[in-house]
This record gives C-alpha cells, sequence and structure tokens, in this order.
C-alpha cells in the first residue's frame, strides 16, 4: 500500500504505487524523466544554493526561511523514486534535529516567534511527509525516526495552545502520519490545527486574514479563498481530518467550497490563483488570462486536494478536473529536458522572456527557469511525478476504478490489468485483462467526451460463468463511469473510445476578461497559440469559429497530435488613444493558425502565447 | 508668479494662484472643501500617527521609511493654501534638521544605506517642492531656509557619485528650486541624477530594474514603465531637465513614452498602472477593468506630466489627457466630504467593500478610507487641489489660453477674463471680458467635442479699432484651440459650446480585457454603473447599444447630470464549469440603468461598479 493518500474509509480505495505500473507513454515517460533528471537537477541546485548546507550548520545560512522545505519535498520524492541518495541526505537533516526533536535551520534559537510567515509548522508538514513515504515506500530508517520525534515535539509543543501556522500543510502530513503509524495523537493534533484556525489564530496582515485562511472558521466558509496553495493544502487537510473523524459535516463544507471555486475561480487549464499580489484566488469570474498567476504548487494542490475528494465521494467530478489539471497544469510546469520550470502559468503571454540561465528571482517570465529564490515548484513537481501512479486508479468492493488513461498495468487481489493507449493524442484506450478475477471494471467517460463508445472482446468463447454484459457490440456510453461487470479471463479486452476532435470552447458571459473570446480544447488538453520569435502577431489574430479547429497528425517521433484552425490576421493600427466612438472588431485576412498543446509551449525558445483567441465577426 | 512649474522658456506660460481664481464651481468646490476639510485632516493624522512627532523625536518612530514626505506633501499644500498652522510645523520640520543639512527621521545615524527602497532623496525631493511653494506664495522663512540647507547637502553629498534614489520626484523638485532661487547647481545636480539613471545605478531587485526606471537610460526607454508613479515623477523631471538645458532630445524622448503610455498603457479615466503586485503599468494593452491598480498619486503624477509638456509644447493632447485624468481620477481620489480617500481606482468592483472607519492596511478596498499605511493620495491630493488653478490657463506672447473650464478670473495683464459655465455639467463656456486689453484668447476645443460651436458678442457697437473676428454668428470650431483675436472691451463674451450628449466609447480590439464592452462618456466624464447594497446585479448587467443613452436631469440642489441607457438584465445561471461548447452571450429582460459619473461613485455606501458593460446581443 504504497500511497501518499491512504484514508482508513471513504467510497473508493487508491491504488499504490505497489499496484500501479506506469513504465511509458504520457506519463510514463515523465516519470522516468522526473526519476533521471528532475530530482537530481533538484538535488544538485539545493546543494549549489547552500539549502542543503543549511543542515549542516554552514553559515551564513542560506536561503529563504522556509528553504528547509524544499528539502523535505524532494526527500519525499526521492522516497517514492526510491532514489539512492536518499539516506545520505536524510543524515544531513537529522544532524540539525535538536534534543527534543524541534529541527528548523532558520528559527532554531528563536523558535516560534513568528506564526503568521515563519513557516515553521509548514516545514514539519512536508518533513512529515517525506518521512509517511519512507514509511511506506521502504519501511523505518534514519528519516522516519526523525519525522516521528518531530511530529512528537510538534503535539507536545502544540496541543493545548491556540496557535496554528500561516501556511498550512501540517495538517495533512499529520493525518497521513497517523494513517501509517496508527498513533493518533497525531490525528488529533491535525483535527485541532484546523479547527482553530479562523477564531482568529494569526494576526492580521495588510492582505487580510483570508490570505492564510484565518478570517472565519474552515466550517463556515463559503469558497477556497485567499493564497491558493495554501487554501488548497488546507482544504486537503480538512478532507483528510474529515474522513478519519467521520465528520460529515466538516466534508460538506469543503466538497461545497471546493464546487464553488471550481466554477467560479478556476482557469480552462484547471489552474487556481489569479492574483499576482497576494498570490490569491481572487474573486468570483476574476479569471484574466494574462495575468493568471496559477502557481504550479497550487495546481499540485489542487490535485491533491480533488484526489482526496474522489477517495472520500467517489464522484467523478473531482476526477475531471484532476485530468485536466494534470495534463495542463502539472505537465506545463516542468520543460522537456525535466530541469526548468514555471512557477506562473498565464494563459496568455504578449512579450516573449529575455533568454535566461540562472536563478529566477521574480517568480515569473514566459520560459521555464532552471531554479527560483522560492523553489517549492520544481521540488513539488519531483515529488508528485514520483508519487503519480497512485493517482490513476483506485478500488472498492465491487471492482477497480480506472480514473486516469495512460499505458500502464494494475493489479488489484487476483486481477491484473494492462491499459494499452495512445492518450492523450488517441481517444482509444483498451484495457487487456492479463489475469483473471471477478467484479467490476469501471472506466472514467470524461465531461467532455459526449458520444464515447465501449466495446468488448472477450477472450474465447463464453464458458459456463457468467461472463461481462455488453459482449462485442459497441454502446455508447455517457460521462461518468462507464461499468462493466463480470468474471475476467486473460485476453478479455474492453475498449472505451474517447472523441477526440477538437472543439471550440466558450467562457461564461461572467468571465468579463474573456468576453468574445474562444479557446480550443482537444480531449483532455487545453491547446494555445504559441508564437515563437513572434512570427504570427498574436495580439492580431482571431479565430474564425464558423469552420471547426482540426487536427494536425504528428511529425516524426514526437506523438503530438497539432490542431489548426482559420484565424483572421488583422494589421496593426496605430491610435493616439485605445478608446473611441466606433467598435473594434477583429477581423483581417484568413490564414491558418496552427496551435500545440498548452502543456508544450515555452519549450522552443521565447515565444508569445494565447489560449483565448477573439472571436472574428 | 504663484506656480508649482514655472518654466525659463516653452511654447507657454503657465498663470499662476495669483492670476487664476477659481472661487466656486466643480473645482471651486473642492479646492475650497480641500482648503477647509482635506488639509486639516491630513494634519490631524499625520499627528495622530506619530509622523509628525518623529521630527520632534518622539520615540518609537513610527510610521514607514518615507513618512517624513508625507508632512512635506502636507506642507507643499499648506503652502499653497496660506494655511496658517505652517510656520509651526515648519519649526518642527527644522528641529530634525542636522548640521550638515541632512535631514531624516527614519536614517539619522545610517545615512544613505539603502539607495533601492530608502527614499532619503524621494524625501529632500518633496521637501524641496513644500519650500518652492512657500517661496512663491510667500517669500522667504524658516522652511525656505530648511530647504535650501537640505538642497545644498544633496548637492555636496551626490554631485559627483553616481548613486540616485529608488523612487524619483528630486530631480523635479531641484529643477524648480533653481528656477525660483536662479542657483545653478540645483539644475545641475537634477540633470546628473537623470543622466546617471539606468547606467544602471540601483541594484537589481525581484521586481527587475525597470520597476525604478533604471533598466536603461532615460534618452533610449520607448514607453513609460515599471512602477507608475515613479515613472511619471521621474518623467515630469526630465520635462524639466530638457526645458531648462535646451535638450530637445531629452524632450522628445519623453514625449514619445508619453505618447505610447498613453495610446496602449491608460485607462479610460486617464489612470495609469495595471498591475497591483508592483504598482506598475504593465505591459502594452493590459488594461484590466477589475484589477486596474491607477494609484490616485499616479494620476497627479500624469497631470503634472502632462501640464509640464503641455507648456513646453503647447500640443492639446496635453490638456485633453489631464482633463481626463482631472475629472475622473483627481476627483474620484476624495470623497465628498474631503475626508476619505482612494489608493487604488479600479473601473471594476464586483464585491461591495465592508464598512471601515480605521486606518487602511492594504490601500485597497471599495470604500474610500479615512488614512492609509502609505498615505502619500491624501496628501498629494492637498497639494494638488491647493495649487490646481495654476494648471488651467497659460499665456503666450499674442495671448492666453484657457485650458480647462470651471468658473474663475483670470487675469494677464490689462486683460482679465471671468469663465461662467456649469462645466462639466453644462457644455456652455461663457468668457466674459472684465477689463480689456489686445491680444488672442484661445479655448481649448476637447478632442472628444466634434461639433463644437464658438460665438462671440461684443460689448457695444464696433469702434475704430478692429474687433475680434468671428462676430456674432455662431461657427463650428474642431478640436484643438478655437481662437479669436482683437482688441477686447469689458462685457464682450465668446461663448464656446460643447456637445455634452452621452456617448458610446468602444475599446482597441487589442484590449483583450475589454473585449465585447461599451463605456459611456458624457463630456469629459467617464460614467459607471453603480449598485450600492448590490440593488442592480452588475454581473447580469448588458448595454443595448442601439439605442444612444441620455441624459437624467439633476435633481435638487446637487447639480450631477446622470445617464440612462436600456440594459439587458440577464439572470445568474449556475455552472458547476464555467466554460462550454457554446457562446454564453448576454441578454435578457430590458431594464432602465442609470449610470452615475465615475468620480461620484461609493459616496453613498457599499457599493458594486462597473463603467465597461457588456454589450447585449
Amino acid at each position: 500500500m504504497v500511497n501518499p493518500v491512504l484514508p482508513s474509509s471513504g467510497v473508493l480505495s487508491p491504488l499504490g504505487l505497489d499496484a500501479v505500473r506506469v513504465p511509458a507513454g504520457f506519463w510514463g515517460d515523465r516519470i522516468a524523466l522526473n526519476r533521471e533528471a528532475t530530482i537530481p537537477h533538484c538535488l544538485e541546485w539545493q546543494e549549489r544554493e547552500g539549502w542543503i548546507g543549511n543542515f549542516r550548520g554552514e553559515r551564513p545560512r542560506r536561503g529563504r526561511e522556509f528553504s528547509d522545505s524544499e528539502t523535505y519535498k524532494l526527500l519525499e520524492g526521492m522516497a517514492w523514486a526510491g532514489h539512492p541518495a536518499l539516506p545520505e541526505l536524510a543524515a544531513t537533516v537529522a544532524s540539525a534535529q535538536e534534543g527534543d526533536g524541534y529541527l528548523n535551520t532558520r528559527w532554531a534559537g528563536n523558535r516560534y516567534t513568528d506564526f503568521e510567515w515563519g513557516h515553521e509548522l509548514y516545514c514539519y508538514g512536508h518533513l512529515i511527509q517525506a518521512g509517511v513515504a519512507r514509511l511506506r515506500a521502504h519501511g523505518e530508517d534514519q528519516l522516519t525516526e526523525v519525522v516521528r520525534r518531530a511530529a512528537d515535539h510538534v503535539c507536545r509543543r502544540f496541543m493545548d495552545t491556540t496557535e496554528t501556522c500561516g501556511h498550512p500543510v501540517v495538517e495533512m502530513a499529520l493525518v497521513e502520519l497517523y494513517r501509517a503509524t496508527g498513533v493518533e495523537r497525531y490525528l488529533e493534533m491535525a483535527r485541532r490545527f484546523v479547527e482553530r484556525r479562523g477564531r482568529p489564530a494569526l494576526a492580521d496582515i495588510p492582505f487580510g486574514r483570508a490570505y492564510f485562511q484565518d478570517e472565519v472558521p474552515v466550517r463556515q466558509a463559503q469558497v477556497l479563498r485567499g493564497h491558493a496553495v495554501r487554501a488548497l493544502y488546507l482544504a486537503s487537510g480538512v478532507v483528510d481530518v474529515a474522513v478519519e473523524t467521520g465528520d460529515q459535516e466538516l466534508l460538506k463544507a469543503v466538497e461545497s467550497q471546493w464546487e464553488r471555486a471550481v466554477a467560479r475561480r478556476t482557469h480552462l487549464t484547471g489552474g487556481m490563483g489569479s492574483r499576482h499580489a497576494d498570490e490569491s484566488f481572487g474573486e468570483d469570474y476574476e479569471l484574466p488570462p494574462d495575468r493568471a498567476y496559477n502557481e504550479t504548487c497550487a495546481s499540485i494542490a489542487s490535485i491533491m486536494l480533488a484526489h482526496r475528494l474522489l477517495l472520500a465521494t467517489g464522484d467523478v467530478r473531482y476526477a475531471d478536473v484532476a485530468e485536466r489539471t494534470l495534463y495542463n497544469m502539472l505537465a506545463t510546469g516542468v520543460a522537456l529536458d525535466g530541469r526548468s520550470f514555471f512557477y506562473v502559468n498565464p494563459l496568455q503571454v504578449r512579450v516573449a522572456a529575455l533568454p535566461f540561465e540562472g536563478v529566477n528571482h521574480a517568480a515569473e517570465g514566459g520560459l521555464r527557469s532552471r531554479w527560483f529564490d522560492v523553489s517549492c515548484c520544481p521540488n513539488n513537481i519531483a515529488r508528485t511525478l514520483a508519487s503519480l501512479p497512485a493517482y490513476l486508479a483506485t478500488s472498492d468492493e465491487g471492482g477497480v476504478q480506472i480514473h486516469h488513461y495512460t499505458p500502464s498495468e494494475i493489479t488489484h487481489g487476483p486481477l491484473a490489468l494492462r491499459v494499452e493507449t495512445g492518450y492523450p493524442w488517441s481517444g482509444m484506450v483498451a484495457v487487456r485483462v492479463l489475469s483473471g478475477g471477478s467484479g467490476r471494471i469501471s472506466l472514467r467517460v470524461p465531461a467532455w467526451a459526449a458520444g464515447a463508445t465501449l466495446s468488448y472482446a472477450p477472450a474465447e468463447a463464453p464458458t459456463s460463468s457468467p461472463r461481462p454484459e455488453g459482449g462485442t457490440p459497441t454502446r455508447a456510453v455517457d460521462p461518468g463511469y462507464a461499468v462493466v461487470e463480470g468474471d475476467w479471463l486473460p485476453g478479455d479486452v474492453i475498449t472505451l473510445e474517447l472523441p477526440m476532435a477538437p472543439r471550440w470552447t466558450y467562457p461564461d458571459r461572467r468571465v468579463d476578461a474573456l468576453r468574445g473570446s474562444v479557446a480550443v480544447e482537444r480531449g483532455p488538453l487545453v491547446y494555445c497559440a504559441e508564437s515563437v520569435a513572434d512570427e504570427v502577431p498574436l495580439s492580431e489574430v482571431a479565430a474564425r469559429v464558423s469552420r471547426p479547429p482540426s487536427d494536425v497528425a504528428p511529425s516524426g517521433a514526437d506523438p503530438v497530435v497539432g490542431v489548426e484552425l482559420t484565424a483572421a490576421l488583422g494589421r496593426p493600427h496605430s491610435n493616439g488613444w485605445p478608446y473611441g466612438p466606433d467598435p473594434d472588431p477583429a477581423g483581417g485576412a484568413d490564414h491558418t493558425l496552427r496551435l500545440v498543446p498548452y502543456h508544450r509551449w515555452g519549450n522552443r525558445g521565447p515565444a508569445t502565447m494565447r489560449v483565448w483567441l477573439p472571436i472574428a465577426e
């Protein structure tokens, strides 16, 4: 049961790294790249920037006040990946731990003097998550010992206070440590951290207490708000507490907060967080494409939250949002070389970035960076890709559910399945039975996949035992879960076909920043116009929606399916004042405009980019 | 010559507070309110917050590192207004000055250790501007002595270094002190501060050096960029240096930077600055209505810059932009009671603010605040309104130019004129000759005023001396300056009639955030829909542009002319995901929607607001 999230109850149970293998394909290639390139890259840069040296006591201390947490995120990734350098790094971390379990390279000697910005409990949270990963993937060792001592210190220090941390994450970490160890005080500590928030527990700040979800108790909040990563980490921990304590009211509160956030505060890519100033959600329908913040870490946190809600409820909506976020945010956050990263993920970039090799201090810019002063995103990507197989499939008493399609092998009891697919480029998904067993096999039909079909080909002639209904004929399946039930024999194949024609997507009329625009999606992927070296003036492009967009076949070894559409290409005009008495509609001569998957943009050098295209008159 | 800006050369010469009286009307009432309410309010709050106490050596020191500058801005306002408490406040300031002229309550003992953020030269700049005001409005006294010593200290300390300040303003202050005193080293110091910028002179910061206009020398910059107030203060100082040194290249550089900023980086209200994170301009066509920053101080700085460029070139474009900014930004920055203020000025507010009486720490929110942690805006408003008459009219060898219409009396040599008008509510402007003289009288016809007419009514029958051409018949005049020339007799009346019907205004197609929307303007005023207590759901309103907007007559004593239009009022619908396969056009049942002038919004309690309205299908 090698899993980052392992609830003791819930509608669905996750299948872990020991049950799901992802050897190749869209995600398998990325998981391998993460192991071969990203994890070593993060190790190298953390050493270079002195963040690991901080644990060795090297002075002056380097990095931001929360840099310890980056080492812990990386340790978690190394634990899932079975990286051989883990014991050495864990020993370095252990060397900085004090006798009572306290561990922080920034605040040692000055403990717990700044709950708003100090990030001490936040650092413990990531440390504990690393320990849980190690415990489940490997077993007890020095790292897990460090983690138990740290967690015990936290419980002793905070169990009976009213304090909490400006940056949540310790909540979900403590619940998971409880799940992994059975020690109930960890759950109780997490529960108390959740409940004391919003009483309020923290000082007011210029951004307001909503920044760290402390303006109102979590049960009373109507929507995810404030700093997006904080909000999503907290909500994940709240789900964990609710599930383990059987607190349905608390679970419902997060469900409705998530529902409104998804309906009104989420970008087409699944990205969350519209504001740069405080990295916050912004208001309902405040979804600017150009200034979308969409921190990569917020998308990872969104995947974590959706996964927890899926396990708790079995509701397909959570898997739909997770898929969107996986393909359009997580996959965008890291370059094809695995060694550079986006921190913010806007949906429009008007000015091509300047090439840049060093540390990105602003965490912005239209080219992925090798490293950031605040490098949560690279290390968060590392740990997420290392554990990604645990997010793909689940089980319940009746059988197995496959939520995300990528070449993989899934084992559940006697049943072994192989998913064969070119997804997300192709919509054909074959699930081949390798080793038989009985029960339901549920395949997710995404919300966008109206017109999907399912067929079933038995390995041999029917035996006396009942075979799955559905038989050979192809049948239409609605969005949700397509379920096939029966006794499975090796060689049985279920085939799901998802319609993959590129499609126009329009915004809700209340999204002011997108009015009069249209985007193109294909399968789970959002596409974008990218102009490398400014070859196409994207400020002048407008989509002719009367003709549908169409596929551009992959070329060479690259499996990427492009999209093309007819675009009117206007001419720049020069006005002394950008407002006037007459409408200024987009339009011009017709050109063919090629789009690329959003997650692929920014891999060919400095470029401008836009997801939303004005509609030509 | 009581003027904040008094160039030694240029196409136009400003008429000062000694030549222009503004006793009543739109601006006269505000000038009186500023004197009676705003200046005392600022004095009271600066005392309450301890910023004045800092000069008395009260400890701990209070306020931000640049709080001295707020006292200086207020002193400038008090100097223009002839406020009786000025000598006492000046004496308090003087008590903190050191023997060598150094004066700063934050950095004394630790001088000049942080040029990026320390604001020491910025504080001197505002101090010097206060001193120039005092010198011109009153004559030498303790304040002007403090200022000369401070300025001499600055020249000694910085004349031969490569240093400059992260926040410009000292440049224009030093030029003005040179103009007021004739001491040439002040001009030379200003020139050097301008020229050393962008070499670079300052350290890099996460926002990038463009934040403080230090990424490129000012002569090479293509556009106003970075922090808006910094950019506009710097540009004002550059114009001053260029004018006094006869540097045409430098003047041209600022003209073209202004031109592109106005064409691509300016909101309909004249507001500048699209980004919250670094209070910066943002990119070309990045003009979000909801997240427009539009700091009140940036609008004041924009008026200062436009005024300087108008004086240097005589080009009406500068007066047009100044008028827009005066009526829609400066007038918006302060409440009708003169005691609360906007710091940021968005063009759309989706969520009504909570009522609030204390210090606004975030400098945001949809209700004006009594005070801010950073209270540049209230004090900047105070000094600007106190000197506003000096921005209305100019002279040249041939006569007088009236750029802004408000009830006023203007004297130039033997000629005395009285402007009689209900502008901006009425478009009728009568210029009555009170005391005769010869020469041209030029009246600005704003760019929006196509269809304006001019007529002339002589006081009596023509005499032997030639009377102004044009005579009695009404003639059409084009945007620009309408000129009437001749020998004037008391009782002569020139009447300009500007067409004031409300009009639709559409955005340039490249302004992505405004696509599919329309605004309403009337005369120089931008209008907005305001929904107090959320009586009209502004997220659901859409304008029917087939029927023109129309006037709503003033009611009671309030001269405000409202506007009404036909709006489709949709129904909120609930989608789980704000994107879909079909367009979601605005529309619904017709309602009459009343608009108010933008500068009036937020005076009736918590409200939502929007300038740009979606266009109904």
